[in-house]
């Protein structure tokens, strides 16, 4: 970020900021304060795009009525370890938070639970509850489907959702976090190279002619975002969509594209109880020696360090604990104004 | 395939002869024609990579003792339900059908299980117990991990398995089956682009100046094949290298590569029966409407038929069965021998 154009708010400060606006648009104080904290925590995490510069957007989803501020999930029909719940539309970090917890819930009675979330929201960043999960001893597989914003591969017409996946385990008394969506790259990073105008780091999509290109502008006028691993996220994102669908019994992608907004979706949590598997230590040291041997690799960069999904994350959040978290000035202002 | 390199061999041929072939090593008659079905029915299925191509190895794999032909897999210990069982280091094929199994049995009895099996042996093609987990109206979400052949993401040296990953759920008497792993491509695949003296269809992986490319030898030469998604491959397979070992107590992909040879992998089966989770004729709509808007896809080249993961072995299968299953002349008189 420019250091111009941004400012350093604290956390205490963020949390105040959106508990505030939470409140006047009707939330009671304990659902205000939880929505909120997903809110600011992703942005101690370092991301932005999925906490405080997402809240305006989160507000108009509200005034819009997209989102039922009261709405709380209900449960709609169970089996053993595996049960369908309603999200009522209600707002997606929240209704993501109860889905989780409850498939802690099944887990630690069973080993294993899942959650499929019908008719809930954008649950902002799905890595928020990997590590939710893993500080209950949790490893938590999670996806959503989203509005198609891709095509299928080699289509040129979007029929796909991004559909980002999470997968989570404890991890040194923190977390082991992958949170990837099914497209190499988002709309927003794709603004943000244009903004900066600079290409991206590899090919991201088609141009108009079909050929593949790393400059952001050309991929925004062809719509053609680049599947991860081409065939394997494409065919992956479709799975997924059919998954949460299917087994929560809710919207798959192509329903919530009918609508043009994006509100209604579906979403899967597996929990995985790991102290029911075997002493905590004997799986702390699997996974430790397994990190070591991965830290062991030989950078193609000199200077470049190998690390591991979420790694990063603790230095930010040490970071911007200590120091504030970088906002941009726009950003701040126009939440202060809502 | 060449034409004048192949013959066409029959399933019931094809099936006898691996028979033939298992019981002269010391396979008991049910479980010889239980693996050698797994080898056919790939090859009758177009993945003659993970079919008919592979039996040689594996018999070589019996012969050097990696593989122990009369182990079971055993139960090692179970909550709820989430099963650990022991491989014995039993034919990979075997201990998969006993893992998909059982995996299918906790689903039936709890909307979901979960195997973790560990000491086990090469799966051959992932996607056969997808097929075979549908069949019981079952999802099927399992993965192995493997040797290490690919470098982390910005690393040079092979720390990472590209541990497949399948995906699988019943559809329409079948199956959709997605079974991918996490290079971009596989060693077999370079081999073959290369042995036809041609490019890969995108960038496979780098050359030893650290450049992207698409040429299969100068991949083979720097050792450096591309995970899928670059970042995103290579943060999966860690994950699922992690999980299979974690979950399962087994070994995981460093273990296996100090081993030099690949054997005693650790692989994780989850299964989610669909018939409790709602009528059946409810699910069938919610994912043939989704395959009805995805066929919609308009294509690139005109030409070009937009398909789902599996969608093309149903095709592949009628042929196969109805005329013969292609092999190379090579690889079938080395059988025939053997």
């Amino acid at each position: 970020m420019n250091k111009e154009n941004t400012i350093k708010v604290l956390r205490e400060e963020m949390q105040s900021a959106f508990v505030r606006v939470l409140l006047k648009h009707g939330f009671d104080e304990s659902r205000a304060t939880e929505c909120a904290a997903v809110f600011t925590d992703n942005s101690i995490d370092g991301v932005y795009t999925h906490g405080v510069n997402r809240f305006p957007g989160f507000v108009q989803h509200i005034r819009k009525g997209f989102i039922k501020i009261n709405a709380k999930p209900s449960f709609k029909h169970g089996f053993g370890s595996i049960e369908q719940w309603d999200g009522n539309l209600g707002p997606g970090p929240l209704n993501a938070i109860k889905a989780t917890d409850r498939a802690v819930d099944l887990a630690q009675k069973n080993g294993i639970g899942c959650i499929a979330l019908s008719n809930t929201n954008h649950w902002m960043r799905g890595g928020y509850y990997g590590w939710r999960a893993a500080k209950k001893n949790c490893v938590l597989i999670a996806w959503t489907n989203t509005i198609a914003n891709m095509p299928a591969w080699k289509a040129i017409d979007k029929r796909l959702g991004n559909n980002p996946l999470v997968v989570a385990l404890p991890f040194n008394e923190e977390a082991i976090v992958l949170d990837i969506a099914m497209s190499q790259f988002s709309y927003g990073m794709l603004e943000m190279q244009l903004m900066k105008n600079e290409k991206l780091p590899v090919d991201g999509g088609f141009d108009k002619k079909g050929n593949l290109t790393d400059d952001p502008s050309a991929i925004i006028d062809s719509g053609r975002l680049l599947p991860a691993g081409y065939w394997k996220g494409a065919g992956l994102a479709l799975l997924l969509d059919i998954l949460s669908a299917m087994l929560s019994g809710g919207s798959a992608t192509w329903e919530i594209t009918e609508q043009s907004v994006e509100y209604g979706v579906s979403q899967i949590f597996i929990c995985i109880d790991i102290n029911k598997l075997g002493k905590d230590n004997s799986m702390t040291l699997i996974v430790s020696n397994i990190i070591k041997d991965y830290h062991r690799s030989v950078p193609a960069e000199e200077k470049e360090k190998i690390i591991y999904p979420g790694e990063r994350v603790l230095t930010t959040r040490q970071r911007n604990l200590q120091d504030g978290i970088p906002v941009f000035r726009s950003v701040w202002e126009s939440i202060l104004k809502l």
